[in-house]
């Protein structure tokens, strides 16, 4: 099976898996496991942050950043396609208590003006504007990247207002490469910021929420309440910081096989490719060939190759460290046959 | 001072405040007070329902409504300019724990097929969806009606995926008047509905939630927890139902002379009357006239007019009990002035 | 019927009801109501706080308090017999999302070496603790009253560790009454205070929080949210306020009544008042006799007296406004004869 | 340095690394991590229980547990030095929005007639009691262990009033072991039941949690959302397994250093050892030595040996599988010096 699924599905190599045997540990709700140190370090200084943490998911690094960033009664801009509200369980309102609200997207760009006017003035009314989500890449257009000018517009426009930005990072390392910015140049227009240590860097369990000091001291506690305080957590945190120093400037060979497959996809099959592929991900409208996301997963699993319904007239391949030149090159070959 | 800011501000008639003097009353908290029970008696059997229960507003009637038809970790699908979302503190996600998912409208109306694509199915990663949402009228799109044959399809579309429809009909006896069906008529499509004593009926305070018993006895607990278990609340149910009994056919003239002065205030004024007025409300568009809302509303107030801002470049004028023929007439008068 | 069961049961007597007949009146979500302003004025200088908020209950008064003070994973510490903890439908919990953290009490009374000991230090594991509560007079306890020092000192306690000290003082006028300080001496040792006005004041509904000017503006946003932001309140507050102005001398009487009564009950019956009265609120313990509270409850309802259980072996009179000298000798009488 | 401040503080051994290294892994998110399944399915076979549930901690398997089990506005009777209640967060209420009602208990039993009295009834006032909870060993009082007799009791107790009843057994293979009963016995008396892999154990992270299906179910939805749901969690969960297979009967050992360990100490120093030593923890009371928790800790430090405080005048000892019988002999040699 050839799983183009997700990124999330990559298995640690065997280099990996020796870091992790011999990982040095330590209890980490004492602060004492080494790995876990050095690894927050690392990241903090990779993004320019004052500090990091340490998180067993994306989900958590971004609910413990909402509860660290809101209070109850209060409301935060996101657009309205964002993982955070579509697909984590409601938490950001049953934990938080705080109100999503928001906005239409273009390729993961709130405009400006909608953004702008969305933030709350001051009415007892209304619940107050504490914090603006970005996505970045922006899984459900496609893993399509903003533009660091357009993070640096809405950073602008938040500072004007005073309210902090938070980007969901789970795949900013594909933004930062398919855009070619550096991840410390992205996190200057945010407070903070979390990232995937487990989807295209490849590491088993994991992710990292940077910011200011105060703030990532806060989110631990709040981590804490989630559950995610851990003991030896250096097992995962070891590596978490191999993928991180080794993985990065890979993630341009999954663009590059994600584009190559994208074409054969449109042109060799009923199914259109519907986003511009600048990252990992490929979305394909199912509508054309009367067949549902559904069938079109079945087929393709008969073939040996494994995808996910992004909708049901949608389906979603993404490239990854487990699927190499081969297996693409299998995927193409079985495509053109159908 | 003609106060067009909002139908909120009437003031108890001689009448009514009569009835507030005789009312029997008792400890409502105890279920003893008979005007409450009248009223609830009352309420109930005007829209259809098998119970009813006394609020002291709006808020808290939709609020209790969430709280018994929800649990933290769902969503309610609601059109982007719903009350509940935009002028009620949070509350929903606040207290409830639940998330709002808002789909764009048209005066009011959600698109059938974006409302059924909103529908979760069952996910791991899902909120499950617990509540659809209405609105009628539509404060936001200028008091516009959600037509009778919109309501049920909505209504038939939410039973085929088992989810319940609440109405937060603040206005729903202009909705009513303004579409010639019966409030009785417009619940058979829904299971809980609540409207306001206090906006054009003219009554100083209180709503009224109807619903299932099993839901209404919910509710009122809920209510108990929000601060909403009052002792002698007859002062206020019996001017409540003397406002259910007489002030509901009232409400066309109210519409009538709302449809006038938007006329005047298109045809005499820079101003734009943006909404085609159905009911007792007028949004008028200060773009063309180089002024904002609020220059405007200086304007009107130096005039003896008070409206109020919608927007920094909309108005909205209301029209209610306490706004005579004679008030309108000075209004228009001094309008052509301008 | 000799209504005992609660100083909540008291109806507007014909003076108060004149009162709110000639209630000037306005739209109090804009401030606008003369009514309400004026008694939330009266109110914040009677108990020499900054200000003032009116609100439809003690329970909203309380839970507007909490949400004002705290935040979620925070701790009040307050006496395992608070009214918040047992009878508040556990708001505290659910809408403030905050955990409370109750101590043994000895008529309402914490040791305060228990409190000292219960205030939490800071810690990942820990909630901080936010709030000190107290109950004066104290319902559980039979009314019992928090003498002056014992307030100034679990005061002086917590302004040592920066933890503000709230007051539920449904009864505060009796507990003033009782232990001869007039209630801004009380409020001299709490940061903000709730108390009813229908209760022994016999007001039909209402109570007032007071506090400081910023921590009553952000009580007020969270009224909203709860659905206590009404609109012609004034009809509520004017006879709160005249309850307020005539009220409170009165209640001595209550609590003489109350004193005879529970020698009666003593003397005369297998019943054993079980606490100290010291305002207007006796309890009495049924074991002696042989009959549960509702044996006796039953008994006494066919004698034309209403009492309530207050546990499956205790009942609970609770003398008030509406019982006058005669019905007490009525009652006295009764007893007598059982 | 000898580390006896808790048995957390284990790290994996060499063996344990070897299975880690090799542990086949998936994606656990899609439930095809065959490492988590094996150990799921192991530890639901080992107390009886329909399915099992891999938590990254206690406190998540806990907080799972009670969202799965409860709804804001309800109670959980606990006794009042619960793990949960001190040392969460205050996580039941912020983020279940449950309250916490706690008895005071006897090395962690509550009384049965408490507890039945703390059973609520149905009334507006009251929040439904949700949920009961256990916890075995107990903590705070040093590691007592329940009484199968006394769980049978409570639970039996909890069956008559449909309260289902969750124990927090971070530790129930100590209670298991000193009580020689079986964790499936224990089990019997239980809706669901945490416990840890990381204590005793010896596994770097980890607990579970085990239940009904439809239990299970719920709580692994809610796991997500805390931000539990981990990719190639297969890592931890085979040296899970592995400390699940060979690390129960060896506690026995450490209760019995723990005890000799207690007399030593008792014996040899100015410290009170407080707790009858059950299981593998000792708390030492430091009053009558005139000096305080804080103080002994920095004696012992300098000697090599580390303990925890567990007020500011009782300290805390945990053998653990890290601490050998020389260790232990070096301990007791040790403080006889002192």
């Amino acid at each position: 099976m050839i799983d183009l699924r997700s990124d999330t599905v990559t298995k640690p190599s065997e280099e990996m898996r020796k870091i992790m045997f011999k990982a040095p540990v330590g209890d980490d709700v004492y602060g004492e496991d080494p790995s876990v140190n050095e690894l927050e370090e690392y990241a903090a200084n990779l993004f320019g942050k004052e500090a990091a943490l340490f998180v067993t998911s994306g989900t958590q690094g971004n609910q413990a950043a909402i509860l660290a960033h809101t209070k109850p009664g209060q409301e935060i801009i996101m657009d309205n396609e964002a993982h955070v509200f579509l697909y984590e369980g409601g938490a950001t309102s049953a934990f938080a208590g705080v109100q999503s609200r928001t906005l239409t997207n273009d390729r993961g760009k709130m405009g400006l003006d909608d953004l702008e006017e969305a933030i709350r003035g001051e009415d007892i009314h209304f619940p107050e504007t504490a914090l603006i989500w970005l996505e970045n890449s922006h899984n459900r257009s496609g893993g399509s990247v903003l533009p660091v000018s357009y993070m640096r517009e809405v950073y602008e426009l938040a500072q004007k207002y005073k309210v902090p930005v938070h980007i969901d990072g789970a795949r900013i390392f594909n933004a930062a490469v398919a855009s070619n910015a550096s991840v410390k140049e992205i996190a200057t227009y945010s407070n903070s910021i979390q990232f995937c240590l487990s989807k295209g860097l490849g590491a088993p369990v994991g992710s990292i929420l940077v910011g200011e000091k105060s703030f990532i001291d806060l989110a631990r506690k709040k981590r804490k309440m989630l559950g995610g305080g851990l003991r030896q957590a250096g097992i995962l945190a070891a590596p978490g910081l191999h993928a991180l120093k080794t993985g990065i400037h890979r993630l341009a060979e999954d663009h590059e096989q994600a584009k190559m497959l994208a074409k054969v996809v449109d042109e060799y099959t009923d199914l259109n490719v519907i986003n511009e592929v600048e990252t990992n991900i490929i979305l394909a409208d199912t509508s054309k060939s009367g067949r549902s996301a559904n069938d079109w997963l079945a087929i393709f699993k008969d073939k040996g190759i494994l995808a996910v319904a992004f909708s049901p007239t949608t389906i979603r391949f993404t490239t990854h460290i487990d699927v190499s030149k081969e297996d693409i090159n299998t995927v193409i070959e079985t495509i053109k046959t159908l």
